[in-house]
């Protein structure tokens, strides 16, 4: 899994039915820079499971494991947030809310 | 799943039987600078499976998933266009048409 | 999948079994670059199933959908080569054979 | 399979119940220089499987296989920690304790 | 499949019990440079299934197509060598044992 945090949402109208009501946020992955983690350049799609909204730190997962979820079980979905992360704890120290 | 433009479109007559009548679109991932969207150097070979159009922002699945639409099932198929995307929001701000 | 030119191939004796028989192609995948398709620096090796030849551009599957050719169907295989590309369109503009 | 080194700990209250008692590792792999292994900038949340500790060096598998242990079995988990490294010899010579 | 050089191996004594009495090797992949295949700065770690040894070159398969030998089924591996490689041949020249 990696870390992101939740910069915003996709709006699709045309879509695959397996995808309706289902919440799309777009967020950008976390790289570690001596002990700190930063935004990376990236940004994915996933789907959220856990309630997750705008600026939080999140935890994603990828692949066919993305499908085990009960918000995506059987859909074309790749990357699903599967927690919300209260702390990071980097080398003992307590990492700054990332 | 990533964001991507549709930028074209591939032919090939012999191939596998699978790919009989299946769109084959050339997207190209959009990635995150400073709360745009700019379109990347790759390019990805995907099914389309929501009827997408030359010029269009999608959302596409890859990897098992992308078996996971009727379009696309046990087809030898690693990427599929889930979704013609309306409109983004990064950080409360409507991204223009990416 | 990818777009990538077959640049060579590989010949290995001692192998898993289920490679018996299978041609084994280096490619080079391409990358978009302003409009046109140059090839990368990588370089993968797919299994062939379509008939392919040196100097083709070809489209390759990679991960569990690299089984599902009747050519790699339970073997471990991440990557085989399912179409001859006969041509690409960018922009509404045929690419030169890439 | 990558080596890295564990670097800290994450903790999500608010999360998928299959991660209920899984203990996630923040992880950075390491990459080769020149018959060193140096950590790399990124790093994965995996689930430690193994008892691994702060510091120490391990094993990590990705994707689908890293729900066959038996702390990840069905979990939405696409990173585990599969083993603790005991030593690593590179061109016939152990390297430091990476 | 990529190719890659045997470049050492990794020793775990507290390990998942699938791992046990399989060879960990230390491999690095090789990229394409100008017709000639040079080795990357990346790391894998592979289980061995066909009797590879230091300084060979190989070819190797990732993700679920790695559990498909009979040395690594069912196990949590990602990475598996599948052949040891005699020749590659790159645009119709014999590349120097790479």
């Amino acid at each position: 899994m990696f870390l992101a945090k939740v910069i915003g949402n996709v709006v699709a109208t045309q879509k695959n039915p397996k995808f309706q009501g289902m919440k799309l946020l777009l967020i950008q992955p976390y790289v570690n820079k001596e002990r700190t983690l930063v935004q990376s350049g990236g940004s994915v799609v996933a789907v959220d499971s856990v309630g997750a909204g705008l600026g939080e730190c999140v935890l994603f997962t990828q692949g066919s494991s993305a499908r085990l979820t009960p918000t995506t079980r059987d859909a074309p979905v790749d990357a699903v947030i599967v927690g919300i992360v209260d702390a990071v704890e980097v080398e003992g120290v307590m990492v700054e809310k990332p």
